[in-house]
């Protein structure tokens, strides 16, 4: 059954109606690579753009077994029983190269999934990252624009995913495990210092104890990183999905950390030079697009690497050399 | 008086028999901007390359006032004796927009300055931060070339140049002083983790036992970062170079950290990836270069910005319009 293409209004009536079913077709419209179908998702964008960004938008990472499914099932209901609409995306470094998603799913959030108050969309797939990240918040902003209020953008722990993602939230949670001694173990360089809000996950039962010990850690460590450019001191929290205990007060400390940010006006100051960097960012990955998949770059750019690589010419000398390529036949091929 | 302009020859073998006034010359004709010279100078650099290569390459950053220079000034000697030949660089991001240095003037210097084994080079200046480091690492080729086996490249631990020093050198060194209380405080974030040897400066004095604390804590604060990429953890030692006590030390550590990363295979990986980083590096600016000095996007960039900022346009819908007046236009512009 192919389904019938909707036109620009029927999107955004649907999207403001707040109709899940128009809101995901929306998405896959955004995702879609073909030229007419990018055309009108630039125009739906565009549309809805003055009824985004009035949302709460939070990042969650951590490394894979920390229990992020198992989080947001848990403080999902919670927020949804507050009176809030909550839409969960993802950015899975996987999907680059994969072209499917192992995050996002449904099925990992069935308690989640059943709500009307809650969408669940998986990660979008690309051939970059850098576009994966782009199509995200996109989603992002067509949720805010069908009435979500909260969003959670997760991502695992590994590659530069969490760097985009921080790119695009107000609010930047890790989640940790207590584990056995040096904690920060296996932790991505530079994450500590994105932490906005620390969750120690999994504290119950035996892991109650090394949890309270693993959360007094942290908070010397991060004491010894140096003042977040947002002016509020990291929390650390212990919380468990299962009892469930410390869910509300991971709640309360987001919601401290927009209080404290809005009046101190870092909030306004970092949405602001989100959006630029996004436009720079995305002249920056169209131009090296238009660059690396130009014919006559993509002849010699092999060669000229292993050039580089074994160090027989200049790094300098070889950019050159390609350049001059690039230029010459981009504008012998229009 | 105009100088006589030296020709490719006269330049290789100068710089090969370790004349440091060619050596210096050279550098200037690698900074200029003039399509002559630039032409000369990559001629010149894919000459000497061969030769280039066999140094330590040493990065030295820290706060203003920590005492950079007088820690050079101690270890320079030090290092001359030991029969090594000492070429001092420095990239200073503030040269970026006042187009002269206040790093690597000879004056800071004295000692140093007079000696025949050392060579001081002030940062290049340029228009990007980017470019300055650019031609910061062509200098380090050229002085290589020119028999100089051990180099620092000094920086301030300010803005995004820690970074790029970062990715020219083999072992980075963090200056620090011991303070009152909170060590961290004021250091950059990011920079810990760059950060292979730790140096405490200024231990003397009233300042020994604070030193000495400091160094206790600083080892504590790394043990829990993560593991560093080399597999080498880094050191945290005391020096004064007023004493002068701690310099051979330093010397040991820096040696240690070269026999370890040699012999695990980093070493080797770290330069060949900063090559491939410097190809690609020098593509991107050379491409975002290209596009925003182009006149179609500069009759348009900052209006179009401005819509971004204010939210009105999407950052997507306004980087699509400005590429398409790039394709266009330069393909008309040929």
């Amino acid at each position: 059954m192919t389904k019938k293409r909707l036109t620009l209004h029927e999107y955004i009536n649907g999207i403001r109606a707040g109709e899940r079913f128009i809101l995901s077709r929306a998405i896959t419209l955004m995702e879609s690579t073909l030229e007419a179908d990018q055309i009108l998702a630039e125009e739906l964008l565009e549309a809805l753009l003055p009824f985004s960004g009035n949302s709460v938008r939070i990042g969650i990472t951590g490394v894979p077994g920390v229990g992020k499914s198992t989080f947001i099932n848990a403080i999902g209901p919670y927020l949804i029983k507050q009176g809030h609409k909550l839409a969960v995306l993802s950015i899975d470094p996987s999907s680059e190269i994969s072209r499917g998603s192992i995050l996002g799913d449904k099925t990992r959030m069935p308690e989640l999934a059943q709500s009307p108050q809650a969408f669940i969309r998986p990660s979008a797939t690309g051939s970059t990252l850098g576009g994966v990240a782009q199509k995200t918040r996109e989603s992002m902003l067509l949720c805010e624009a069908s009435g979500f209020d909260v969003i959670f953008i997760e991502t695992v722990g590994v590659g530069q995913s969490e760097t985009l993602v921080h790119q695009m939230v107000d609010c930047f949670l890790l989640l940790m495990l207590a584990g056995a001694g040096d904690e920060l173990q296996g932790i991505k360089r530079g994450i500590m210092e994105m932490t906005d809000i620390l969750v120690i996950t999994k504290a119950d039962g035996l892991y109650k104890a090394p949890a309270q010990q693993a959360k007094k850690e942290f908070q010397n460590a991060l004491h010894l990183f140096p003042q977040a450019e947002s002016q509020v001191n990291p929390e650390v929290l212990c919380c468990s999905a299962l009892e469930p205990e410390g869910i509300e007060e991971v709640w309360q400390a987001i919601q401290y950390y927009y209080q404290q940010t809005q009046s101190n006006g870092y909030f306004q100051q970092r949405r602001q030079k989100q959006r630029l960097h996004w436009l720079h960012d995305t002249l920056g990955q169209q131009l090296k697009h238009l660059f690396y998949t130009h014919p006559a770059i993509q002849q010699e750019l092999s060669w000229r690497e292993k050039e580089v690589l074994e160090g027989t010419a200049s790094p300098g000398k070889v950019a050159r050399a390609l350049m001059q390529k690039f230029i010459a036949s981009s504008a012998q091929s229009n």
